[in-house]
């Protein structure tokens, strides 16, 4: 483990979403998942849950299709934000520098295996909630929306990649994520998936397999509310709402996080989510899946629609 | 049980609220329970929640003082409405024919032995969602609304009397309510509460001491959620709006019901309450608790601030 | 409404269930679904569940197949039972008065059109919890098991019916059973499932297609627990245990209950369950799904295994 | 930040428990907690929860009196094992090794600045699951036992302190802790309270102000179950087996996790907890609260009964 740069990375930061439909995209997470206006530039709304410490999470551009724009890390120092950016141009992974936006970054900019585009930062810039919304107790950052879903902030991030573990070896040698669980393609080498993170959360960046010839597509962002039974509440929320329900909610065997996915109005697949476990064992091994094992589904969680593995963002299937 | 008028009363129905301060008060039960405005007419708003079938339930109603203008129920059909006046009338309790209000009605007038006004109706309008109010799933009357407490319709309602037996007694006798759990006073002979049902509810009407002079107050109107995990929820909905909480969440030890209390803005005091049990039994005794019984608390409940018994609505403290 | 008997079943009583594997079946209600035995009579082991008042609820019965002995519905009265045989012998489905069998009874057993047994009875045993099983809170019947799943009480049957409506139309003729929902057969005639209560509960009696040519089988008995994070929790209790989680837990689109369903080791398929709607309108009418409409499964429920509709017990399939 | 050890603690780890009354106690834990016992020794007793991956978690020692014997931390590795011993020799706080037990350890056992032991330990032995409690999921340590409130881990740590500040500073500087929340007292200098972490979690080990002139007391041990909704389960489990609930189930100010408290029967407080926040900023500073802010309650949270400060094992007051 020695040369593991462990710990640079804090956590899953700001991140950006295409969409062709931003009105109905921007309602869709203020109305039905609670999450607050901060700011408007031209086509880009800027959006915090309230759970957000920072002054904003999520960034929806309007654009000619749906897609991510970039995922990001922010890292625990500006030390090891210097240090991250170092290693990856030794790597021969050199990126390039971002100015700061609406009060964070600036960032470093660059590409996962797949193509898809990252961000790391330090600097950031804290919510400070005005009067009318300071929550009772005043360490949450916050009030308690009560609107829709009313997440709380960012869980995971599901990517599509070409080649799995490839993308998943790239974040464990340059930035000491871990991985907790990984399964098998059935010739046995390959990879499908792998749920990594960089803190005692079960997973905060998870790969699973293109089937496409794509790169650099998102299969889906998740946001966290604080129960099984808010899941099971939102899933009302959103089927009455028009939203259909794409699937869930139940329990996923991998991570055993609860889960309901919809897609937003401009084609992106969301999760709501709940759960998966802490892993606390400072040397833990991945747990490593056959792929009859995991086709088998131990456990209770339903089956997942056929097309649930194939479509992303962007849609390629047209 | 063979004089009891069983079944003769099918639900609390549509009920009444006077508030010093309308438009907060209208906006704690919109922004803050989930409801919905119907109508406005005057001084007076008509309310109603999701899980309403009738188109309205609350009707909130500028005031010089908060307090309780009626609640009613409606009966299982225009006969049995007919016999329960007629029951009236015989028993030397006249009342009097209020015309209908807003589609529901008419109504048959009369007071409790403690001088609340209740009301009896059979004739209703059903609520017909509109299309963007339509849930999901068709046996729904109206969409989710995901918006604060969300509260799913009126559970009960807790009047303040100076003589609890009195009052229980009125209801059993001329209205075939079953009595739940009765609350000895120290005296061994008086009652200071008693929770009452038309159905196999755990209770829908309670009475409880008023120990001030006055009659015909409020203790409390309940909503229901539909759950623990939501009426904890609720809590921080309600104190991050700035409302405060009087009491719980916690379990009451009479019914079992889990209880948030606050205290609109007009100073009604409404729960927002959840669980409480069913009564299968047709042949159920009521539970009489000894004074010395009810007051160590059995089980997990919490204690209930000094006030909560002696509060209602008219305030008479002043 | 005028003619018919309402009221006069107060609740789905005890109920009797064959199992070629007794011992296993036994096991499987007592650690994990967390009943009690009360007493054992040679092949016959009698059941409480901790939310019963009456002494036993389910009796099993070893035998050379899984199925159904019988169901049973309480009366309201000793008078009401009388007048529900009286209406059986006039309308020429006469039954024959069945003992009383420890302490429950004596019953009056006949049959439904599809040849299930039904036994009614008013005469019971209450139970009265020895010390050690005494609850915290005295309206309660005894002390919360925390074993398994700890159901609370039976909460509904479904029986395989070769003609849904015929059944249907039995109970609420004879029996003032109302009925909740209907779902249509693809010839827009006949019925393909039922819902059916005697109280404002949205489901005590379902009645489902049968889709062999095999007439009086269960397709399960359903067990109540308090939330659906019990549901959930209850998914782990049984998988981890080995059983396999047939279907769930997930939602219904009718009556909208929360379901799991597991089958015991003997072949009965058994649910836990909790929710499903409260009826409250005394002059609701049934709602009555198109074959089309009911196969849309609106709102978010999962899809059901394929032999979900067609195993029951006796297992004919062989 | 530069001199923090940061990251060196992976976890608390084993603990152990003195009772008089040890067969009680293990009961408790056993039937009532949910978790198993792995091994005895003598008067000692190795407990394990469902959720530990190291073997055993829990020593309850057989003693003439209530109170913990020794609180431990797991380091993230050998390496930070020695550089943790290495860093207590130069502060002038030297310990002792002590060898392994039951296949955990050798430790390092050292004073806290109150008098608590504490251990360190890196080598640990995994536990591995006989066939019969396998889980469904083999990401999974143990099947879900389902029985009491099942208990998944040992969540956090709340010791006595007569210099509360004094014992924070100790592991903020000796091991990089972070501390979330402290409390001043009324004095505006010293504190009554600090919440402190190795990981994300928002509290693993707490101090509070010993109130009596005693040290090296126990506040209580808290145990982690999955929901809120669970808590109150729990509640029932504890309340019906006849344990007397001392606080909740309510939510704590500080932290934000909901909580429930019983005394074991060798009279050790336990908490059965859910909840509390996650910290992912890297740069958060402690929440310090004022006296008076702290006294205000602000939120839902009940009122703690008034011995729930004073009392701690081993009890001083006779």
């Amino acid at each position: 483990m020695s040369d593991r740069p462990a710990h640079e990375l804090a956590h899953l930061g700001v991140h950006g979403l295409h969409t062709p439909d931003p009105a109905r995209t921007v309602a869709y997470f203020v109305d039905l998942l609670g999450m607050d206006v901060v700011a408007v530039d031209g086509t880009a709304t800027y959006l915090r849950a309230f759970g957000d410490y920072e002054e904003w999470s999520l960034k929806v551009i309007g654009s000619d299709r749906a897609g991510p724009e970039w995922v990001s890390w922010r890292t625990t120092s500006a030390e090891a934000l210097e240090r991250r950016v170092c290693g990856l141009e030794l790597a021969g992974h050199p990126g390039r520098w971002v100015p700061a936006d609406r009060g964070i970054g600036p960032f470093y900019e660059f590409h996962d295996p797949d193509g898809h585009v990252f961000r790391l930062y330090y600097d950031t810039r804290r919510y400070v909630a005005p009067p009318d919304k300071r929550p009772a107790v005043p360490t949450g950052f916050q009030a308690y929306p009560g609107r829709g879903a009313a997440v709380r902030r960012l869980d995971h991030v599901n990517l599509l990649a070409r080649d799995v573990r490839a993308c998943r070896e790239f974040w464990e040698t340059g930035f000491g994520l871990r991985t907790w669980e990984i399964v098998r393609l059935a010739d046995g080498v390959g990879e499908s998936a792998a749920w990594m993170s960089s803190s005692i959360q079960g997973h905060e960046l998870i790969y699973t397999q293109e089937r496409t010839s794509a790169n650099g597509r998102l299969h889906h962002f998740a946001y966290l509310v604080d129960s099984r039974e808010e899941v099971l509440r939102d899933a009302d929320v959103l089927a009455d709402a028009g939203i259909r329900v794409e699937a869930g909610p139940s329990r996923h065997t991998a991570v055993q996080g609860f889960y309901l996915y919809t897609r937003e109005p401009g084609g992106n697949r969301i999760e709501i989510a709940n759960g998966g476990y802490l892993m606390f064992a400072p040397d833990a091994e991945p747990y490593v899946w056959s792929y009859e094992e995991y086709r088998a589904k131990p456990g209770w969680g339903a089956a997942l629609p056929s097309d649930f593995h194939i479509y992303g963002t962007p849609d390629v299937e047209g």
